[in-house]
């Protein structure tokens, strides 16, 4: 007996009564039903608000990094009980590790760059703050800071895990519940997962609720703080995006919707290079990869004139070799469609396509699916098909077959080749084969202003590459125009997106004070311990230390050169130096920096573990023979990453800003210094 | 006679038949007619993607920021002509300076931050590129180009030339050709400004079309790649923002519409401290200024409940002695509104904000004008309103009065005053005015959450303070929910958002050729002559030098301690260096950095004049006695600022790439410097 799947709604499970029945993709048996009680939305907002944000709000963006983690971990170690149910969407082993392990890893790159970029608060300043008057009185800067809203993801079918994961993941660290509704044709896989989530748990109540069917009046609820994210159709995208009340409110809206992605064999690039079977092979996999349902998957091929006929070829053997079915049976390479209504519209758009075009490989060429059982799945021929006049053809760039199906276009020179890419009117993702970095310096300038991601492959790139289909989250995905005009993913940007931004005005200590990093100008707290010998939880933005002075002489020029090595003109040539801008020798830049660690390093063991780097240094002003310089540094920045060290000691990391003035207190050089920071207990 | 405006479209004035009247606001005289031709704007699309893009093309960023230089000379030399006519729209001077020279201001802004922050080419890289392989071959980047469309920017009556200047601006500096609609009201105004940037030459042809009166079928015309900006009702941005074909093709549309912007008095704040006249003049001026008529003014005036009579007696005084009139009259401090429709739009609305509240000021309170032969103006009162219960009283929250009319809102307790702020429902901006940093850190970050800008008003910023009132071209400009969602400003994030972004991956030497900027594990050059004795021009991105060894010993840590004066213990104690995570002692850091430089500088004279940075140091891993060090200088990244020295020597900014590696050829530090180069001639 099919099951009936339930929604996660304000904190309980809803459905008992069966309504839509989901189908096998394999052999098309009734697996599951959708659930027939309605959803209360209101009570899913309220939740989401009064609930959810609270919760996540008594974590940091720290903590939330740490808990990403702590969640891609518990999910990996479930994956086989996943991977079990992926089978049933018609999926490969192959597809389902996209899906699955794309899933987690996404959550793990998400934790780890959270860790790495996101401040110990909940507000990340976005600096640097800039003096905004002459009297030092009035600065101005940025900050992010959560929206205080909740984000409904609405999602395709293709993806069930990795699709909401992929949303999830920024939008925790940014501190917004999350309410997920997945297609319902593999709602029973997502719906498998958030039961997973919750069972870790590892999530702050309210932070995630899954909606399975409907929508119903879900968007008509939402306000200017929320957001909605949207995968699937442009239809259904531009319907939803018109919705009143979103419009009204503002509601940001992103979407990736439809996409003609292509693949492009530049002019140079010979059947006798190993770029060539670089191509063949990328567009092969991509168009048999999850069965062709990917909104990356190359659906256009563009090939010079003369290369249409051996890469006609190529791909036509390849093609062959596919052996389609049952996923569990050995050396099956593709898989189902993920429904009956996929395998008929796929039908329907092959048949648009092959208008005016030649088929060059289709299920008249020998298909025969393998395994038992399987006749009645959703199951379709991998299809290719040739236009020789793309630029008079519109089908080919205008309608997507969602399913194993991909056109060769013949182009005549490059800048042919982007008139074809670009008449996809936007698409999320196009590859460029090459062996020359003048025509990829040339190309991809062009092709970024209609492409969400270019991948340029050649051969040095091949031994890593990650394929043209992958969407990464250290990389944006989206792209313009038809795919949406959405932006998702692409490291801290996306939870960028999700967060709001403020411009804040005001003193440098009200600054310092709202951002939790001082600002130059604003008030310091001097004090009689040496703020390296403060334990991190002891030290305090701020807190601050003007150091002894120091002549700097011709000696110390020379004894500098002595120890570098460095004899640069302006140092050591009096007759050079006078031509220059200071009419004098001056004092190596990097004496300065060295001196002024002199004057404020604190020589005992103590709670400074080490300087590990330096950030933005200018060298404002020449220090010549003579002048006595001093510095100024204070704690600038504190972040409380839950580390310790091999030995089990805590440590944070503390930014120090360096100021180092000569007599007449002028600046002479500024920068940040980066160390890492004992804890007390 | 009342002459025709006309619209600047496809390189030619149209126009000569008068159609709508518009008149005086001080008077009500009839001034000018818009025209009655109809603008074909197929034509001006066309216009400016084939004419305009390739015309803005042709110069790359940094060439772009410098005619924004030249514009913003030109136009702040003729700008006596334009406070002449914006006299007729009822500004005072002061009105007139925020809109002219604010305009001119937000030019030289963009040139300046362009010129700063820009390359001297059409790719900006967002980098850094990442890894995303193990062995080196594959990386990923992001980079922003032009999106190759065009911008409609719709805009306000209430500031004819910032309005268009603002926008204006960071899309010429994205090579995007701009058609600017200004609100027909005061529509006269911009079309002068739009004959000075004709005449003045410098803009290439295409780069700006001007459109008198409706615009028509301009955006169902639009694709992906063009973008709609729009200033105005919120009604009006949700009836275009839902167009068809902007829908269906994702248009980017940025609105800023409808704002009951705030200001909070905050808890601890006494009639006897500075802050409260602080307080009470921001209001005063934010409600007279531009007679009202900012979408950035203050709406609500949210003080505590025990301070509610002194503020609004403070407020009444204030508001009785400004006089309102002719603006050439000495001492008419505020003028007109901008036509009789908004006149009457203005009083509609108080009527409505009176109900159920009180009128602490209004015309009965002896309101005269100043001025000959102005009692047909349109003139409205200053009308400040009291609002005792703010938590249930809608309207105080919900109509926008776009004139000299606010309402004080009691409070009790911070955290109601936020929750009043908030049922903004998304503003541009609020202003706190406190004392306290810990107050400011409190409720900043929340009020954050809907609010664009959030400003801090106390004694020790208002010495240099821009006012609440005052969009900056560093700051953003926008508001979430009922202000539109919009970003506008912001410094060069505005300039982004008028290009696209996509994400590039490839080998490095591919991601290198692309970006024009150095990416770790491309092919370099090495040569012969060292790239410090490589004019500008004849340096290339990727010339390499691979320096002699140095090993390091003892004597250089003994040394380097007695010039630096730097005695840390990790270097110089043993005992203490024993227990260290590297169980011994190491060399500095600064002299791994100064040594570096000692084997690459090239000490005679030459074409590199100075090292005036350094970023991104890290220091990767530890240099012990007896390692053996040498240095990788690659060059990273060439900007041509256009720039001279005092002399007329021409010179540009070069980033250079460092690597520090031992004798395992591991990495020990990795830093980029920042040099000027001579340029040959």
């Amino acid at each position: 007996m099919a099951s009936t799947l339930q929604s996660w709604i304000g904190g309980r499970w809803i459905g008992a009564e069966a309504s839509a029945p989901l189908h096998s993709a394999l052999n098309n048996a009734l697996i599951y039903h959708t659930h027939a009680e309605k959803i209360d939305f209101d009570e899913a907002v309220t939740y989401a608000r009064k609930t959810g944000v609270p919760a996540l709000m008594k974590l940091d963006f720290q903590q939330r990094a740490a808990r990403l983690k702590a969640l891609a971990l518990y999910l990996a170690s479930r994956k086989e009980e996943l991977y079990a149910i992926s089978h049933l969407t018609g999926a490969t082993r192959a597809d389902s590790w996209v899906d699955i392990e794309g899933g987690t890893g996404t959550l793990f790159a998400y934790a780890s760059m959270g860790s790495r970029e996101l401040p110990s608060s909940n507000v990340l300043h976005e600096g640097p703050a800039m003096a905004l008057g002459k009297n030092g009185g009035f600065s101005g800067t940025h900050i992010l800071v959560p929206r205080g809203g909740l984000a409904v993801h609405i999602n395709a079918f293709n993806f069930p895990i990795w699709g909401l994961l992929e949303k999830f993941a920024p939008s925790f660290l940014a501190a917004m519940p999350c309410i997920g509704k997945p297609a319902s044709a593999t709602s029973y896989l997502t719906e498998a997962l958030v039961r997973m989530m919750n069972d870790s748990g590892l999530l702050p109540e309210g932070a995630l609720q899954l909606v399975i069917g409907g929508t119903g009046d879900l968007l008509d609820r939402l306000g200017g703080a929320d957001v909605v994210t949207f995968t699937g159709s442009a239809d259904t995208a531009a319907k939803l995006r018109t919705n009143r009340n979103l419009i009204a409110n503002s509601v940001p809206f992103t979407a990736e919707a439809d996409s003609l992605n292509c693949a492009i064999l530049a002019p140079d690039v010979t059947p006798d290079d190993v770029e060539f079977d670089l191509f063949v092979k990328e567009v092969a996999r991509e168009m048999t990869g999850k069965a062709g349902q990917k909104c990356t998957a190359i659906r256009r091929i563009i090939v010079p004139e003369n290369m249409v006929d051996a890469v006609g070829t190529r791909l036509r053997e390849r093609l062959a070799k596919v052996s389609v079915g049952d996923p569990s049976v050995e050396g099956v390479r593709m898989g189902a469609l993920a429904s009956k209504d996929q395998q008929r519209d796929v039908a329907e758009r092959v048949e648009l396509l092959a208008r005016g075009n030649e088929v060059l490989f289709s299920e008249r060429d020998g298909f025969k699916l393998v395994g038992d059982g399987v006749a009645n799945g959703s199951f379709f021929s991998p299809t290719l098909l040739l236009c020789r006049d793309g630029m008079r053809n519109d089908a080919v760039h205008d309608i997507e077959a969602f399913g194993p199906v991909s056109t060769i276009i013949s182009y005549n020179g490059i800048d042919e080749a982007l008139a074809l890419a670009a008449r996809g009117k936007g698409s999320l993702v196009s590859t460029l084969v090459t062996k020359e970095p003048a025509i990829a310096a040339y190309a991809v300038p062009m092709a970024a202003a209609s492409h969400g991601r270019v991948l340029i492959l050649d051969r040095e790139a091949s031994v890593d590459s990650t394929g043209h289909g992958s969407p990464l989250p250290q990389l944006k995905h989206g792209g313009p125009g038809r795919a949406g005009g959405g932006e998702e993913l692409g490291g801290i940007r996306a939870v960028r997106h999700f967060l709001q931004r403020a411009a804040v005005q005001g003193s440098p200590t009200m600054l310092a004070a709202v951002t939790g990093e001082y600002v130059r100008g604003a008030k310091v707290q001097e004090s009689e311990v040496h703020p390296f010998r403060r334990y991190f939880e002891d030290l305090k933005m701020g807190d601050s230390l003007l150091t002894h002075r120091r002549t700097v002489t011709e000696a110390d020029i020379v004894n500098f050169g002595g120890v570098s090595g460095d004899y640069f003109y302006m140092h050591f040539d009096d007759i050079a130096a006078k031509d220059t801008q200071f009419g004098k020798r001056i004092a190596h830049g990097y004496f300065v920096l060295s001196a002024a660690a002199g004057l404020f390093v604190s020589p005992a063991p103590g709670p400074v573990l080490a300087n590990y780097g330096l950030d933005n240094l200018r060298f404002i002003a020449p220090v010549a023979i003579g002048d006595t310089i001093r510095a100024r540094l204070t704690c600038k920045r504190k972040v409380d990453r839950n580390r310790t060290d091999d030995k089990g000691v805590g440590q944070g990391v503390v930014a120090w800003d360096v100021q180092v003035t000569n007599q007449n207190d002028e600046l002479v050089a500024s920068y940040d210094i980066l160390t890492l920071v004992m804890k007390r207990g």
